[in-house]
């Protein structure tokens, strides 16, 4: 699959852009990119994965981004690069088509008359701003947002479509958040009622603390970050967050960490900076985690980890007839450690 | 629990439509459906599942589904169905009554000058339809959808409301998405970049690619797909997901596949036809599952599935106080494993 | 961290409203809440973890709300009480400011000409009301709702914001819901027919129950709940629901259960009263839980559970490496549990 564009580069172009060496023809010229095997002369393709090698030689690409070890297999203009997946991201993002965004308050738009919406934002149809929210220079709200009283949304930022930001958020620049996430939602604070007249229920406890976002995050479709009870839920700069994970009141997320699909982190953890956790993983609450953890995909993080590294739970995959018989086992595991024991015991006493 | 509604249909009328062996008189008639238990002689009802066969004498429904086998217990008129469940399932889709789509566009939609809107489509309150997108005949698109720039409907498919299509999504025909599900939002896709004068941050990676369903797809609420970073994420026909699904970008679905809600599916992966992945479930990046596959629910991929049948991982439930125990011993099995074959080798050399 | 509104208190008038016992300057005043550490003279905190005790002396807070036993240890005023964190719940609620509702229909509503809403609701921006819909006595609806035909939402409910219902959902009273939730969304059910001229394909099982939620419910951001095939899926009062969960078709939660973060439940489970079910735990379809049961984080449920206690699932997290060894070696584990048994018989027989 291929991507053309109305722009294109030549190949000395994106060499001093981006500080690559390129190797070839100064003047090929791009105005797209594509994969290795379907990219035609006026595309860029790239070998990041050692697995697509093969494809290099017979590449139509008009230009490849490669390491220097495999310059020798380009059939045409190469750029090196010392990790070419990355070079690729930055060239790539020249040729990304943003829908348009025209500066102003689109008709539709419901806006509070002590919200303060900067000249240079642009406000989709159906957006509603609420009493002295800020909508600072350049930010995109694309349709159907909700930015609740009190919020703030920094400069650059861009709110793809039906993003609901509840009350007392303050995102930073060039915040990028997808479809359908709910930030400063109440969070999940109850306690016990078990006396009085009526039978023992639940009292609600008020959700008086905010939501902080750093710059450069970004937050995926259908995530939901609740504000904190008294304390802010806090993320730093450059967190970036997939879909439908869900950060609960309190939590406080170092900057550059990164969380794949579906994970979750319990009220008032601390997770570190640089951490990477993976796709479903949970982190319990009131936990901490050190900065470099990475969790691998659906684990149960149960205790603080106070040491870099990765960290796993579960049981691998089987066809399920032996794999019940297995489990069934597992209630068992005490009893046949002990019985083990034993054994050795009777062996050493032999 | 029972439903009745203004039409209604004969024994005989019912017989010939789904092609169902009748007995007992043609000419009774029903405008409902409902339990065994609880339909009344104006209402259908059916018996699929054996731990219900003991209602079947007393029901007071006016026709009830069976299977052969049931029909001397029937107390009244019988359809006679090799599977009970699906002619029920087809029978009582006469039933159901759809909210009101009138044709045309509400006048609170946004709709782009470039858009192409079919005129037999109903386009509802505060909808927004982006450039140069298309809307095809029959469409049903509820109140608050979001049909982002360039995006297809495929004829007589259904949003039902509040669906989220962002940019570059194909929809085929008779599709039905349910309210909250976002299609088409930005991948997760980040080049690390280590140096520079800034410290290592984040390179988010352009998501140039799309979404292409499939005719008869149904996707569940809050369900989100992402679209590919070069190839386009795909779903062929008749897959059917339920609530609350991920799909990353670049997943590809084959036709007939069914996810239980809270499924996910990481990027790049490939599931082949008639497979069934179970609630929660979820499959790690880039691999491939055969077709007919079945994966249990909470289960974890973590291989490529290369023959048909059901897969699992996971441990059984018990009472926390033991779990903790077994649990425990869990950290310890490959030293167990190992404390156990030198008993044996000592047990071989006496 | 603090909060400071317009309204005050003083200790005699907290001691009375909420039936505590206070100690010192009756005529202190209060007009907000803050942690211990950060409370000033003006506000109240309270100490219900006892690992917080040591910053009790050193509190600079106006009153503060303990037990008895740490009275000694209070620098000023104090408020008594057997569960602090309960009366503290009570007591910040005084505090806490909602976003501005004015009574009436946002001009930019869409109401159906059927629909009958209370002179006192108020109905926000964009909100969508559908045929037959009855909207109670000082009901908040948000912005961007969408209350579908025949639905009822009970007197004081709050719909936050952008909170859909799709088809025959009746919300009882006080009933709280927060942004991106789906309630009434079609039930996840199929019929596979694999005769015909066609190949074997999914037919869709209409839906045609609704969903009944009772009195003081709360419904977390982006939980999806579905309405039953037949009869409806229920939520007894007091039932609470954190972010993400997804609740079936035809499930029955009993009253005063609640669930943490992306717990899921299965179609026709029936979950007793005063459950507690944690973060992105599961239950399978059509099973029984008892009154007072307890799932502990990320636990499936496969079997029907009969008495009140604490059951978990699952194996501890471990750093990869050794994790990777254990975990191998739950494959062989029936194997192991023989192998045990048959050493043991050996040695009996010795």
């Amino acid at each position: 699959m291929t991507v053309s564009t109305t722009t294109s580069y030549t190949l000395a172009e994106l060499a001093e852009r981006f500080g690559l060496v390129a190797h070839g023809d100064a003047g090929v010229r791009v105005d797209g990119v594509g994969t290795l095997a379907a990219a035609g002369p006026s595309q860029l393709g790239f070998l990041a994965n050692s697995k697509y090698t093969a494809q290099l030689a017979a590449s139509g690409a008009g230009i490849v981004v490669v390491r220097a070890e495999n310059l020798a297999d380009c059939p045409g203009a190469a750029l090196v690069a010392a990790d070419p997946y990355l070079a690729y991201a930055k060239i790539a993002a020249l040729f990304e088509r943003l829908p348009a965004a025209p500066v102003g308050i689109h008709p539709s738009a419901v806006v509070a008359p002590t919200a303060r919406v900067s000249q240079s934002a642009s406000i989709g149809p159906c957006c509603v701003i609420g009493d002295d929210a800020v909508i600072g220079d350049g930010v995109v709200l694309g349709p159907h947002c909700i930015i609740g009283d009190g919020c703030t949304v920094g400069a650059h930022s861009r709110l793809v479509a039906r993003v609901t930001l509840v009350v007392r958020v303050t995102l930073g620049q060039r915040v990028l958040i997808h479809p359908g996430a709910v930030i400063g939602s109440d969070g999940f604070g109850l306690a016990f009622d078990r006396g009085g007249p009526d039978p023992a229920h639940w009292v609600k406890m008020p959700q008086l603390g905010g939501v902080r976002i750093g710059d450069d995050c970004e937050v995926g479709a259908n995530t939901t970050i609740d504000r904190g009870a008294l304390e802010d839920t806090v993320l730093e700069e450059d967190v970036r967050l997939d879909n439908q994970i869900q950060i609960a009141h309190n939590v406080y997320v170092g900057a550059h960490t990164a969380m794949a699909g579906c994970a979750a982190v319990a009220g008032s953890a601390k997770i570190g900076r640089y951490c990477m956790i993976g796709g479903n993983a949970g982190v319990l609450g009131h936990l901490e985690l050190a900065d470099r953890v990475t969790i691998t995909a659906k684990s149960l993080v149960t205790h603080s980890i106070h040491e870099p590294g990765e960290y796993s739970s579960g049981v691998p995959l089987q066809e399920s007839r032996p794999w019940r018989k297995n489990a069934a086992r597992f209630k068992h595991l005490d009893a046949y450690a002990r019985r083990l024991s034993a054994l050795e015991k009777d062996k050493n006493h032999e």
